[in-house]
């Protein structure tokens, strides 16, 4: 079997892009390295940051660097991108105008597979940073899929959530902001939670393992939602 | 700071690239993504396989497909190349002859390592693929250093570990083989003991927490040889 790669706009943050490759990984069952799906991964943590310019109103745009990496990947022989990090979705315009391979939207699949699940006109609860909020990263495929969203009313403790994940990687102290939430979010009348938030996928396994887990609504990881695009691309090209 | 990536000649097999972009996150006190490395990653699971090639006698020859891997990770800006496997160093001239950037050459910088650790003319035990004893990937470096080399005297034991490891991930059994073969490499003189194949990396941290590692001469595993001089090029290059 010859496979061609996909080209991967890594680095936002390094953690989450290896989470990505080991979600990759657990989808095979390999008797041999060949089995295993191969990837162009452009890590690069120098990518300008989007909450800075995003929320702080600071600092460059992220979208051209994202652009050069899309064209550079293409250019290595990538037959499709992917970006294992929800906010900088935000500037899929950017990479998607400069390349002629598709980008296997993170944000548009996961609410195709939410509203899929719930089966119905229903709310999503989405745990992610009010970066993806406030620029919208959600909005037009909630609204093709006819589903409405329910944020976290703290944006302050997601986004330090989010810094302290980047910073000391997964521990107790995000995990508890992450549980609180999700009862929030389900107070509020989420049918289903979606970790919209690639950081936040870092601890996916504590939250379906936490203790209120079990009376929590159904999860949906985006970073899952995204391995699995790229599993079934690659099986497919 | 701007850093300037390094190409990885990945996917050989998967689980061991990603544990050398782990080593190098490790190494980072990072408080936001930008403090991280910036990595171009080939990971091709599709290299034709170096066991096949170099003990079987059969399949086409890597040395081709690991060039055009590093004439495009240079294509796409990389300033150095490096390779988280010890078996494909048998195919290092075909990369270093296509490109201009150097190779961050695992085994000879490892071997180097060894020598200024144990101080003196002695052994070194690699734990490592018989496929690397036969193609010699050691030889140059050990005959610089004055060193000599202690090998498991089964080589199938070896084989079959690395296998395993590939098939089913790092696991009891295949640790059980690395402690069992350390202890004889010990018995006939090893001075030091070098993890040689980036799938043993998967069990170094096990290897040096078992039951007898307190007994055993000191570990030294090539794939933090590796990040330690990926870690320093990006800092000085």
């Amino acid at each position: 079997m010859t496979f061609q790669p996909v080209g991967i706009l890594g680095g936002m943050g390094p953690e989450a892009t290896i989470l990505l490759q080991q979600r990759l990984l657990a989808r095979i069952d390999a008797r041999d390295d060949a089995d295993h799906l191969p990837l162009f991964i452009d890590m690069n943590p120098q990518v300008p940051s989007r909450i800075a310019h995003l929320i702080e109103g600071t600092g460059e745009p992220p979208g051209p660097t994202l652009a050069r990496m899309a064209q550079r990947l293409e250019q290595a022989g990538a037959t499709a991108l992917a970006m294992p990090c929800n906010t900088a979705h935000a500037y899929a315009g950017d990479i998607q105008t400069a390349v002629q391979i598709p980008l296997l939207h993170m944000v548009d699949l996961a609410v195709v597979q939410a509203a899929q699940q719930i089966r119905k006109a229903g709310a999503i609860g989405i745990l992610a940073s009010p970066a993806t909020q406030s620029a919208g990263v959600f909005d037009p495929a909630l609204a093709r899929a006819g589903l409405s969203a329910v944020w976290p009313e703290n944006p302050d403790r997601m986004l330090s959530a989010i810094r302290d994940i980047k910073a000391n990687g997964p521990n107790p102290n995000s995990l508890a902001t992450l549980v609180q939430t999700a009862s929030e979010l389900q107070a509020r009348g989420a049918d289903l939670l979606l970790i919209g938030c690639s950081e936040f996928s870092l601890l996916t396994p504590d939250l379906a393992q936490a203790d209120r887990a079990r009376d929590l609504p159904p999860l949906l990881d985006t970073l899952d939602v995204l391995a699995q695009a790229i599993h079934t691309h690659i099986l497919s090209y």
